[in-house]
């Protein structure tokens, strides 16, 4: 029987996908499930639905709640939390700097996974900002990469052309929020909340 | 010790309020806390940050995952499920019928509970209109209680403007959406995937 694979999509600037990111490799081991990771983009999808900022920001009732929960989230997690000065920040870098690691013609780059912590880490527990080059920087230089080269390469046309057709698959698959689960038999689940509910079907379907 | 209580905020036309409410009894059995029902509508609170209906319906992608989603925790509860053919549907009347039956002089009256758990089946479940009068008075009939009466006492001023002003109440209480759960020290928590935490909060500080 073939391994079970399930496609993570997140934007780095999505603040459930913390936690999410943090625990999704010990429930992936634990179901026995591979994942797939899939940065994207939420700005051009909120865009086209009208919106020119997170939801979080334009119904400010949600976002005092979202705040509270993610706190309590975070702290039955012992997950660092410390609300960000600036939301929403931009995840552009980031995740064409993840794109550039992952789509290697030699396959995943190793540093992938821990780079895509450290970005949730830095932005929700660090007070850095994510949307700054130096921060990435940092980042990539302390998981003993080649900073500088790993940047210029997210720079390149190939990657931002990859980055935009990935967040158009998103869209295409009525992906309308971070993080997003779908299994290989297209079955989407939303939410840090609905993490096991994913691995649970992939697993009952692989 | 006292016993612990958790007010529980619903729409009767709010979808994931219809698992909410078919199980809140027994997790409040479980852990011992007392449920204090507060029916109240979410259209003005919708309306005062600028949507004329569901949520649902204004971002179809987020609407087509919903029912998706409620049809799988249904599916989980081993609770029946149905689409509606019409989506909102207004649950002012069911609202005021229900608070003519919290509300009495003499103590909640016996039937509330299992009017509330009708009024969500019948319309998530059976097919039937929740926005039609005779939709409420058969499940008042069906109740053994004296359905015309208690149609007659939701339609006085005094229901209305009590409905009125719990609506009032909830919006004051930055609810934003259905189902919320509000404990004695003003923990907030919403969606019927919070139930169990919200229950433990209860539970932790009473």
């Amino acid at each position: 029987m073939a391994t079970a694979t399930l496609d993570f999509w997140f934007e780095f600037s999505s603040t459930y996908s913390y936690p999410a990111t943090m625990r999704i490799d010990a429930v992936a081991a634990q179901a026995g499930v591979a994942v797939r990771l899939r940065p994207f983009l939420l700005g051009p999808i909120f865009q086209a639905q009208g919106w020119g900022t997170s939801p979080f920001n334009l119904y400010p009732a949600k976002g005092r709640y979202m705040w509270r929960d993610l706190e309590r989230i975070c702290a039955d997690l012992a997950l660092p939390f410390r609300r960000p000065a600036v939301f929403p920040q931009s995840g552009l870098l980031a995740a064409r700097v993840a794109l550039a690691g992952l789509q290697r013609p030699s396959g995943q780059a190793a540093w992938v996974e821990d780079f895509c912590r450290a970005v949730y880490r830095v932005q929700f527990a660090e007070g850095h900002r994510i949307d700054q080059p130096e921060t990435i920087l940092d980042i990539l230089s302390e998981l003993k990469v080649n900073a500088e080269q790993i940047v210029a390469e997210a720079h390149t046309t190939e990657i931002k052309d990859r980055l935009r057709a990935q967040t158009a698959e998103a869209q295409r698959l009525n992906i309308f929020g971070s993080p997003t689960f779908i299994t290989s038999d297209a079955e989407m689940f939303w939410g840090n909340d609905r993490l096991e509910n994913a691995f649970a079907w992939a697993k009952r379907t692989s």
